[in-house]
């Protein structure tokens, strides 16, 4: 049994502003990279982990990597979006792992995602599920909205899910739904779902956050790195 | 020109797991209720705040609040409930300032909520709004999940929302909207969609989030309370 996860870590890292690929920005002394691959590995459920770099930088996120199983972690050039990316990933993994299980796919800014969360994803995806995602429920009150910002309606919110990583995909599906796909994507289970395929979830956990902001990354410092809170909630 | 703030603050806290009413769960040596009110006073833009106590603990909240002007800032019994809460402080409000041009209603636990976005929803209102809300974009993948847990479909979040606090009325709008409603409601603001009146929009701020759950506590209590971040998203 394989399990190969996939993380698409080209961004530019506008949004954070810190000036280098967003994956690299440091919380308390790690790189938001090193922690998501570190977490993956923690998980002890997955055996290959395929980083898709800027394409300028291979070298140097092989070297923040430098910690980590060279066996085991695999830095490759990736594409001008997400997509790209994880299509470059996908294609490596296809060649080297022809055998593997499930394919996860995780974003690094998803650092401090537990890795008993990410083992779940893995257990529905060998349990039968071809897609799986970890989701939240919405705790906001959510309106619609008209273009000039005045309210049109309040949404429902009980059948809503906020969305995390790492999502798992059998790996034919995931083959066949980037197949089908035109264009850019930022939701790989959207993919499959408009290939017509059924996606499955497991809980999310509030750690798993995505640091995109500098209130996310005040957060990630002076909570999540400092002292796990894990199961508090 | 004469606006007033109701501070539903009733709640037990359960979630919280603090053994006292929520709104007395301290923050760096600050309640969320001090935190709350003193941004409301803070703004420059309140006259009067109204803070619906749980029944039995009137007296504890009153000496919560005794760093504040007791002309400016008055306690009430609340309900049972939070609908109930704010049916109560707006009685006392219309009898004790009938001519109130801008009624509030805030959550306590958005204890840390810019004074700067007060305004804002306050300056609505006196534009011409009858409801205003401070709302966020939803920034997360949403996924529609049927009872079992699969995924139905993917949700466009573009025209949608999340909802903060203070929310901003017309007395009498609020006013109505109560008389027409006939339960619970958690969301004043729907409560007008309801009655047909229309509601504006504002932006709201990462800063405003509910503290809800531990994690939120530990947020605040690192990244809030010792050193507020206001502008950097």
């Amino acid at each position: 049994m394989t399990v190969v996860a996939l993380v698409p870590a080209a961004g530019r890292g506008v949004r954070l502003g810190a000036g280098m690929p967003k994956a690299l920005v440091q919380v308390a002394g790690r790189s938001l990279l090193v922690r998501a691959v570190g977490g993956l590995l923690d998980s002890g459920r997955v055996h290959h982990v395929v980083v898709a770099a800027p394409p300028d930088q291979v070298d140097v996120v092989e070297r923040e990597l430098g910690e980590f199983d060279a066996a085991a972690v695999h830095v490759v050039a990736g594409g001008a979006d997400r997509t790209e990316s994880v299509r470059l990933a996908l294609a490596v993994t296809e060649r080297a792992v022809p055998d593997a299980d499930v394919v996860l796919v995780h974003d690094a800014a998803r650092a401090f995602t537990p890795p008993a969360m990410i083992g779940a994803v893995v257990d529905a995806v060998l349990g039968g599920a071809s897609a799986v995602i970890p989701v939240l429920p919405v705790a906001d009150t959510i309106k619609q909205v008209d273009e000039a910002g005045a309210v049109t309606a309040t949404v429902d919110r009980s059948p809503l899910r906020s969305v995390q990583t790492p999502q798992g995909f059998r790996p034919g599906v995931l083959r066949a739904a980037y197949d089908a796909a035109g264009g850019a994507a930022t939701d790989d289970a959207g993919l499959v779902e408009r290939a017509g395929g059924e996606v499955r979830t497991v809980p999310g956990h509030p750690n798993a956050l995505k640091i995109t902001t500098a209130f996310d990354l005040a957060v990630a410092e002076s909570v999540l790195a400092v002292e796990p809170i894990g199961e508090l909630r």
